[in-house]
């Protein structure tokens, strides 16, 4: 018997997927290269030319039966190895090969990391502005997302609304710092404080309670931020991770789970994943992508045109008005709508042929999300859209 | 709070693993090559060049935005539309790209196919002798894996079991054919008449009853053997596949679900299981795979080797007294033990370096599977220790 519960998804449709389609039926007619599309995180920069030319040396040099045989469920032993290797000489941390899960990206890290961490009817908090796939990603687990309410000052945490929602039904709580969709990099003292209050609520009611970190953003950072690694500061933590976004590679879904050498059963958590693993279909990522991540871990794309388009529109939106906080990291930004209804905003704003999201699947009303990541010469051409927009409307 | 239920995983070995690992471990002390591990269903015979050489030009010639970049969860249409048409054009169905999504192999297609059509609770039926993953597979859906007891004649199906298993309970029915381990191909007769009996259900309880058909192995078949298509024969019907065997890719994890587009909704399906995915953490498999792989539908790895080690194999045991339905096709064969503990004949014969895997995990006592996906040279030398064994022992 078909299954109702898939089927009743298929009603909602993202906003965000409605919009790209509406930017891509208008490019359309009046060529693409004349929609200013903000809609998708997708990256505008190719992938580095090492990760090209390892994958085509494996492939020219390496035995076939070799290269594509059967791999652990775990992901690839001397992959796992880098990978660790690489985070504790970035960010000081003692993981071995042990710690680290391979995945299918960033979705397969949280699929993986909330199944372990969590039962069915737990609850997993998140912050708003939350990335929105993450109501999928926790409930169809079975535990319950619950959304905490945003700072709004500065995107940071609302640790008042926090502490009143860290119950004793709360196994986990899920970070994204660089954050989608508001740009934001937690800091020291917010990670600190974080930290702080769930050990304290750990003690308090006995159990563990995990932070799981979603991180696909890591390396996208601007100059002057400092970009703390979640794990450092809270023992029972596991780091999910997506190559997608550092080398270009989104189509490739390649990441992993970094399990905190501290957290509870630290040496049984990726041993786990591999179980869970074979309830949801998840296999390990395939053996060539891994073996050529594994090449290039300590390079990036070329990452700067984010920060030039986010200086670019930045300057221009504030200059026109918008209230926004300046973002530290990732390709997105999240003004606030100069009206109250950012769906209605939204909606203006395309007869400007200026596709922005508006931010109610974010958790939070009133703003809209600019995803910049396109060429700066087509973000310098919106500006002047943006003007008419504003003189027009507001 | 860590998940007891995976934790609990931990301690159950899986008994072809241990097997595997005594084998590595013999090999270090005598020489792997002298050691006959017929433990693991890995292919022994390279992919075709053509994968390579397109994996190649596609890394060299194609812009790495758009070869790298996001990809419908689905999978890539033009690569749905390319799987339809070659399973249309070999077995005469009517399949769209609407009705193939692509999976990170077999285990990927089974974990959406039995999310789409079971709800927890619900029973699934397999047969005896059945692939011991099918138990994780299908019970961490919340579904129940329940097995119909063995046709021990040939490995066809015990009809009167199955009829009397076949309840209001049941949502699905999951087949392999060719089958692992015991290397039999259901007959059109065999198909026909679960077909009917299945229809027939249907009507008596008013629901759907689907037939999920597991076909990693749906390309090595042997001489003057008949292999029909499952889904040809029975409208409600999903077909799981891999390419792992046919085209020696296990480690890069390729494969789909075909949803036959005669079933109830047929039309739903594929983006029912791009809902499951954003639960299960699957992201649809990597790009530059998918691509490969659409352009080689049609090759295959020379799988002659298999049917050449089965013949010397089947000729050699049947000579020595076993009694061994003649496989069809896989890597496999499925003698019965001569004595009635199969764990105790698997100890045995380890003592000449004999690696055979005992049936209990397949779900019936009493018999040994044999993976001959390894050298003929090595099979041929490991008849003199079969020999030496049976004259010592029976």
């Amino acid at each position: 018997m078909i299954v109702q519960k898939y089927k009743d998804m298929l009603q909602g449709k993202s906003v965000i997927r409605q919009l790209s389609e509406f930017a891509t039926a208008r490019g359309q007619k009046i060529g693409y290269e004349n929609v200013f599309d903000f809609s998708l995180g997708n990256p505008s920069v190719p992938v580095p030319q090492e990760f090209t030319d390892v994958m085509i040396k494996m492939l020219q040099e390496r035995d076939p039966m070799e290269l594509h045989g059967y791999s652990q469920s775990l992901g690839i032993p001397s992959v796992r190895d880098k990978v660790a290797a690489s985070l504790n000489k970035r960010f000081g941390m003692n993981y071995t090969g042990n710690h680290i899960f391979m995945t299918t990206g960033a979705a397969g890290a949280i699929a993986h990391a909330v199944r372990c961490v969590a039962q069915p009817g737990d609850e997993v908090l998140t912050f708003a502005p939350y990335f929105p796939e993450y109501a999928p990603y926790i409930n169809l687990t079975g535990a319950v997302l619950k959304v905490v309410p945003a700072d709004t000052e500065n995107f940071q945490i609302n640790f008042e609304a926090f502490e009143e929602m860290l119950t004793e039904k709360v196994a986990a709580v899920l970070i994204n710092t660089p954050n989608n969709p508001s740009g934001t990099v937690y800091s020291s003292s917010t990670l600190a404080k974080l930290a702080g209050m769930m050990e304290e609520k750990q003690r308090q009611y006995g159990h563990d309670i995990f932070l799981i970190s979603d991180e696909p953003y890591r390396e996208i950072v601007f100059e002057g931020v400092d970009a703390p690694y979640p794990s450092a500061f809270y023992d029972n933590s596991l780091s999910c991770y997506s190559f997608s976004k550092s080398l270009s590679l989104p189509g490739e879904r390649i990441g992993y789970v970094a399990v905190n050498p501290k957290c509870t059963d630290a040496e049984l958590i990726s041993v786990m994943c591999s179980q869970i693993s074979r309830g949801t279909g998840h296999n390990c990522p395939p053996s060539i992508i891994q073996l050529a991540v594994a090449e290039v871990l300590d390079l990036t794309s070329d990452l700067s045109v984010y920060e030039k388009n986010m200086n670019i529109l930045y300057k221009e939106l504030t200059d026109l008005g918008f209230a926004c906080v300046r973002p530290g990291g990732t390709f997105y930004m999240f003004p606030k709508s100069p009206e109250q209804d950012a769906v209605a905003f939204s909606e203006k704003a395309k007869k400007y042929d200026l596709i922005l999201v508006p931010s109610d699947s974010f958790g939070l009303k009133g703003y809209f999300r600019i995803a910049y990541c396109i060429d700066t010469e087509k973000v310098e051409r919106s500006l002047e859209a943006f003007r008419k927009f504003v003189k027009e409307n507001y």
